[in-house]
């Protein structure tokens, strides 16, 4: 049993476009793609159709190639991820999404992901966001960072850290769908949070917390804004 | 770079087991294992190796067989999904369940996950959850639904519908790690909710909604209900 709509046939549904790579977050995809997925077809893309390791090791399977992936994508999207400053390195990568971004519908990420964007200079003249240990690497890149959850500027769609892809995900699905979709789909998801701590922001988490997560992230932060920084001495040459 | 710790050798790490099975929701495992990953190592357990097929169609790929897969796990993790009524028929699949629930540290859901322990025996005499729209199924199992997001009652931990998995897992972080390490998780997840609309729990969302998630969920509910009663006619003769 299914959870795709059984009404649509499949080339009236509209097309997913997202994008994995070694060292991706799972649930920075997962979240997106179940909030969608009753509305459309998700195609999972990569250079290859090997299985791709995410950031836990767990792996995933692509279902098509940069070369075979469609050029009409309604929503292109990139997750975020522990692995995302050394496929920022990639200029494969990198010159695909440039190609798909500029006919796909909707120019999306979670995390980290709008960094990837961002140096593909999806971004450039957009409001964004990212993961909040983040925001100064965005920055770098010359994008104009708005520090919020879930950032909409015209067909650009940009969330916060990991979890909220979900948010991000009802965001975009009520653009695509109409609002009803979206509720239906959060009825259906049981999107009621309840977090059993405060510790979902810097503030609320405080220092000694924020210490121990930017330990956890030091490193990639460094590596990302080394490739923004370079990015943005290129761009404004 | 991966997201575990490096500080930890492979034989320290507590080991966690998550069943795989044809129509799994990918967003029940995601959230949980996400919030779990830094201190522990993940195993995806099903009947071979081959990829396995989420409620949506994007694969996954397990890591260990129900042959080899450790019988001494730190937690045994079961998630939900449209495929839950299906494979709750499948009496290899219970029996597996059966076995490693015995000598799991911790044994836990999320979604109709619940009804798959239910069958098993995993919740005789112990409280439990699922989503909304199964608590019936689960208490014709026999079971003592509380209905709540997530619910604690000894070593069984077992969440509300799909997102509460992320609730879920921090919770469950917390008993095997301590709130320091929830707390530093749920930082770096960004958990800090803002859901875009308010329609998450039947209550909220109003009957024109909760009849269109209904509709969606029917044939998974009835079919789901046809097994827990068989088990509850057997288990009580």
């Amino acid at each position: 049993m299914s959870l795709e709509a059984p009404a649509l046939a499949d080339d009236q549904k509209m097309t997913y476009g997202m994008l994995l790579y070694p060292g991706f977050t799972l649930l920075d995809l997962a979240g997106p793609h179940n909030a969608l997925a009753l509305h459309g077809r998700t195609e999972l893309i990569w250079k290859t159709l090997e299985p791709v390791p995410t950031d836990t090791g767990i792996t995933i399977n692509p279902t098509v190639t940069f070369a075979d992936c469609p050029r009409k994508l309604d929503v292109l999207f990139v997750p975020g991820g522990f692995g995302t400053a050394e496929v920022m390195k990639d200029e494969s990568v990198v010159e695909f999404l440039r190609e798909v971004g500029q006919s796909a519908g909707f120019v999306s990420s979670v995390c980290t992901g709008s960094l990837l964007l961002a140096v593909a200079g999806l971004l450039d003249g957009y409001k964004a966001t990212s993961h909040w240990a983040f925001y100064g690497a965005l920055e770098e890149a010359g994008v104009e960072v708005v520090r919020s959850r879930v950032v909409s500027d015209r067909n650009r769609i940009t969330g916060g850290g990991v979890t909220s892809g979900i948010d991000f995900g009802l965001t975009l699905l009520a653009r695509l769908c109409g609002e009803r979709a979206a509720l239906t789909t959060q009825l259906c998801m049981e999107y009621d949070p309840k977090p059993p701590f405060s510790a979902g922001s810097p503030a609320q988490a405080g220092q000694e917390i924020a210490k121990d997560a930017l330990a956890i992230l030091a490193p990639v932060i460094d590596d990302a804004r080394i490739v923004t920084r370079a990015y943005f001495a290129r761009n404004t040459k």
